[in-house]
């Protein structure tokens, strides 16, 4: 898909992240005709504290990624979300405020001139200014490519999106505006604790072990609000001293325990609203990696919420979405419907 | 104090946990004649996976901590407690089963023949066979020590002790009983976001910041029933980032919100057993290091407990008791009361 020719080509998508960087090539309909995941996110770049070797360190990555692809589509406008517009990114895109229309996205992009002559258009990162400073880059992005996925409903009714990950973020959406988000730092936490606490000491990595995460999920919702999740932890270790966990089924029942404190916080959190339960489950939308989505369908289904909806290629749909919002590329004809 | 003769000498007290070693010498009334603290913890020691290579690392590092004392002392019973008796110690020290009368301690201690010919006996853990397993190794100690300091209300009130440190537990005794414990990983969890996520990136250690604790602990007490702690501790990047939190806030900050999740779920627990506000503020008490203690003190006086006791010299206080009441050792004519 890689030889698509330039006339097919409508735009080249970036999601840049903090530690990995995907490409898309994207056709006049949105449809993906190529994509390339590289470890290239921004906080794996290397360079030097000058503002020179920053923005090469930046363009190096970008030709590596998709030189070929801005030398055959050389019309092709380049449109960024992500890190890339953080402090620590290539260029700033300053922050706008929350609640926002998703559609006023398109209206703030930053753009960044390279040395090839190419302009790359970054998407703003979005910050709710609430007592518990809630910041977000890439997840807007993803935000607009659930809208494409879910047009009727989405202006119709209030959607609570999931957007699993390093730093989870739970975001509610109404009449196409985002309202309110929440962040969670449960994938890091997961990270940090096998890697570099005692808790590791015993673990046994393999096979995912479905039983253990549930008996995790479970564990975690029943003491939540009780010893809560700096106690529930630590049975990780006293759990498999005493024979009650084996070496393998302690990194699934870790992640059971966090990702069930997660969604026990994340309940509580719009249930205050009003929202939670009046959420109803096709409402309730889950975005990003496809088996980490999985592990919280699971999860969410152990809670009661059942069948709950993932929505695929959410990053490609939004800025496909933003480009045409800003005119970039034309809507074309066909617009295709994302699996939901 | 070490040239200490030897017929002053009752008593040598090893606290020999996980990552460092603490050697006591005592006088016949049970005085601290002389103290070391070396990193010779038990996950500190290295040796290969032979029976003989750990015996010759802990044989090493017991040399190390008081090979002069057990010269010089040559009839001084020794007595440890903590970690060396897991099973990564030195010798499996097996736990017994709460809810334990303290003074059953003395009963099960277990001896190891050293190859200088001396014996050091080892205190039993403490397992508690709830849902969630709870393990200690090292804390009974202190806690019949903490006895030793408070003996009179030790027998007629229950006592809440809370011992903050890498994995927090906090106690409650009643009538020379541990009835119930809880643990908290509390300081493993500062320690690791600190050093190895996002979190340190834009922190800047030096001067604790009292105002930042205080912070972080009320954000913590709001938000405990609500996103919870891995909800909160984002705050610190988001804070940061916006302006709200200085680089050399940022630690304290993160220690005030750990620290104020850990006590509001120890009030949550102890509170649903009836026992929480009714344990009065001279029932609740403080075991360990003692710059620690003085961080939860002003955290429970911002949730209005005030002016908690902290008891020293715990760890030495409830060897003492121990090896008395084994026989190793009499009382003698005086008994110092610790400060409480």
């Amino acid at each position: 898909m890689t030889n698509a020719s330039s006339d097919e080509v409508a735009l080249i998508g970036l999601d840049w992240g903090t530690s990995s960087l995907r490409a898309y090539l994207m056709g006049c309909d949105g449809a993906l005709l190529a994509e390339r995941k590289l470890s290239l996110g921004v906080m794996r770049l290397e360079y030097s504290s000058t503002e020179q070797s920053r923005k090469q360190a930046f363009e190096a990555a970008l030709k590596e990624a998709c030189g070929d692809w801005l030398v055959s589509a050389s019309d092709a406008p380049v449109i960024a979300c992500g890190m890339v517009g953080s402090a620590q990114g290539w260029c700033e895109a300053p922050y706008l405020s929350t609640p926002i229309r998703l559609d006023q996205l398109s209206k703030h992009l930053t753009a960044i001139e390279t040395d090839c002559g190419r302009v790359v258009l970054v998407v703003p990162g979005l910050m709710q200014k609430t007592e518990l400073v809630s910041l977000m880059r890439g997840e807007e992005t993803q935000l607009a490519g659930c809208m494409y996925a879910i047009p009727q409903r989405s202006l119709s009714t209030t959607i609570l999106a999931g957007l699993p990950g390093t730093h989870s973020k739970w975001v509610t959406l109404e009449a196409g505006c985002i309202q309110h988000s929440e962040t969670f730092m449960t994938g890091e936490v997961f990270d940090t604790l096998c890697r570099h606490t005692i808790l590791g000491r015993t673990m046994q990595c393999g096979e995912h072990e479905p039983a253990a995460f549930d008996y995790g999920v479970r564990t975690a919702l029943r003491h939540s609000t009780r010893g809560g999740v700096l106690s529930t932890i630590f049975t990780v270790r006293s759990l498999g001293l005493t024979g009650g966990l084996s070496a393998k089924a302690q990194p699934a029942y870790l992640s059971g325990l966090l990702i069930g404190e997660e969604l026990a916080a994340v309940l509580r959190i719009y249930g205050g609203r009003g929202n939670a339960t009046s959420i109803r489950p096709e409402s309730f939308v889950l975005i990003g990696d496809h088996k980490l989505c999985c592990q919280y369908q699971r999860a969410l289904h152990i809670i009661g919420h059942e069948a709950i909806g993932i929505i695929r290629d959410a990053s490609s749909r939004g800025l496909w979405e933003i480009a045409i919002q800003a005119g970039l590329v034309s809507a074309g004809l066909v617009r295709k419907r994302v699996t939901c």
